[in-house]
């Protein structure tokens, strides 16, 4: 795989090997949208600290990356000994993500049974494997998702020949900088744009970490997806005025029976979409799906990061530099929900690499069942 | 009325007439709350800055400033057509706001029958008039309020006799800063926190002018009210999680049937109180009723404001000066609504200076038949 090509974001790749120079490349989110810059890791320290500073983001490509860095550790150390501790450095990096611990799981079954001098190669195949997988599993549920889009552009236009715009609202970033590519809930606005559908995204700007105005902003004007950013404020309003069509979001977690874990504030835009009858659908890869839990708000822990994403907020500064500023007076304090959980109840269905789902136990099932069915094929 | 004094938010007052100087003053909100900066006014082109360019804010206290302006216009020009400038310039400053026609209404109203050389000084009389109308009308809100806070503490404690703290959420800034004295929404919040009720206030920061991280969080702080700032996007989280007891906030504009029209977000914070069984209360000054109006969604023009307020963050730059940065990529553009529509059926209760109404047309009639009366009998 060849550089990314954030300005055609069907081709947009957030992470590659380059097997020239022997390193894993990929973007650092930090500076975006203002600095387009290639982190180039070069080893296990390189991957562990581009995690922990959320360089690298989004749960997909957490677990991309992570394995990656195994691959990368094991070429250096490919001895037992050298696994284990590359895994534990790793997976403490982020510890609450889901993917990161999947995918290390995956490079480490692949390599269980093979010498120690074929080891790194055998990972870093599987790593390949692994970012291949993710892609592949988002076309797919771009694929599903596109064909919302389209039935709602057709009643749309039946009923009002004159609309110019299919209007999808999204919150947080979950395009294809937070997975290998294509991205989850923007799969389906990237295909519904390159089919020649209208389509108009609202986007959320998702304080405190503002990747709605920054990351999906950035994406979207690089693929010349037509969007306007609003303060997380007013989506209920843009919901109330009949001004979006469909709403697409990411998942970080769901349950068994379709509770939803994602960036916090999705809870509210379920709450408004669902008071204004317009659809929610979060888009899924089954991976992410954690079959272990039902009750999504008694289950779920969430997680609270540093208060200084509230008080302060970063962006670009009028001399052209990264900057920030504080917001707060001093003396007063913040709280930093990363998360919140939508009960399925509020959710329209559950968009995946094999179909949506109704967002209910024994629809979820089925799908359950078709994936153990799958695997012990496999097995 | 001498110098405000934060500090103490029951005494606290936004604006006060400075006899000696021939002043109005107040506090340039815009530098709030990294700097307190005193503000003199001396005739109608300073009042009309301030209020053009928001160093005073808010319905009530606009609506003061506006009758304050017209007495000091009438002390340049105290002629028909003086009056009739200083009107229009003084109605164009905020086109939308209905507290600013009342209160210029009645200045006009009370120097009507009244001869040229004491036309300034009778319109003085009455800005002061209002301005101690504002404040008592506050005060009385929360009195009825703190009867709301009070109910609930002593049936939490009950319930839960470890019960440490009650917990208010509030949006946006509707305390003594946006009105004369007291504030409408933290009305009860202040008078509670005197009366010994260990009350703890979640602030919503409030994009895209953050009234609440800076405006709320400074109040607050001043009166020794402890607090947390969150995002916008976390309300829902901290409501679903139990950690709410009542939601208090203002109301620019309430329809007969009690429809709230109110700074943007705050509908979907009453979806998220009423989907957890929270009560949430508007505190409504009666004379920002709007009886000609009904249906509020359908019947309120919404203005939308210069969408810079979305692409970039005012605060303190780590100079320690005021500064701004932009959060969105360049090239994309963002939109701008100021206020939302909150539908009566998630309001529990419109919390008034004459006492607590139930959101509904039959109950809020009754208040305005009382309200008629006394103006006959006035009359």
């Amino acid at each position: 795989m060849t550089a990314p090509t954030p300005q055609k974001g069907k081709d947009a790749r957030s992470l590659w090997y380059d097997h020239e120079a022997g390193v894993v490349s990929t973007i650092d989110q930090t500076l975006l949208p203002h600095e387009f810059r290639i982190l180039s890791l070069s080893g296990l320290h390189d991957v562990c600290e581009a995690i922990r500073s959320m360089r690298v983001r989004g749960a997909p490509l957490i677990g991309i990356t992570a394995a990656f860095g195994l691959a990368l550790a094991l070429r250096e150390d490919s001895s037992r000994e050298g696994e284990d501790y590359a895994t534990a450095a790793l997976l403490a990096t982020r510890p609450t993500a889901v993917n990161l611990a999947w995918a290390l799981s995956r490079v480490r079954g692949a390599i269980a049974q093979v010498g120690a001098d074929e080891r790194a190669e055998r990972a870093l195949a599987e790593a390949q494997a692994i970012l291949a997988r993710e892609i592949d599993v988002c076309s797919r549920i771009g694929d599903h998702g596109v064909g919302l889009i389209l039935d709602k552009w057709n009643y749309k236009t039946e009923r009002s020949p004159g609309a110019q715009r299919l209007y999808v609202l999204t919150h947080c970033n979950a395009g294809w900088l937070a997975t290998g590519g294509w991205g989850t809930a923007l799969a389906p606005v990237y295909k519904a744009h390159a089919a020649g559908i209208p389509v108009h995204v609202w986007v959320d700007e998702t304080r405190p970490r503002s990747q709605g105005a920054t990351l999906t902003a950035w994406e979207l004007g690089r693929a010349g997806v037509p969007h306007t950013v609003i303060a997380d404020t007013a989506a209920g309003h843009v919901l109330q005025r009949g001004q979006v069509d469909l709403c697409f979001v990411g998942s970080d977690r769901t349950t068994a029976r379709g509770d939803v874990c994602n960036k916090i504030g999705t809870y509210m835009v379920a709450l408004a979409a669902h008071d204004n009858g317009v659809p929610f659908y979060p888009c899924v890869p089954t991976s992410s799906i954690d079959w272990s839990m039902s009750d999504g708000v008694a289950e779920i822990p969430i997680e609270q990061r540093d208060p200084g994403e509230v008080t302060d907020v970063r962006g670009l500064a009028p001399d052209g530099k990264a900057g920030a500023v504080r917001i707060l007076p001093s003396g007063s304090h913040a709280a930093n929900f990363a998360f919140d959980v939508t009960p399925a109840r509020l959710v329209s269905g559950i968009v995946t690499e094999r179909g949506i789902f109704s967002a209910d136990t024994a629809s979820l099932s089925v799908l359950r069942a078709q994936l153990e069915r799958e695997e012990s094929h496999a097995g």
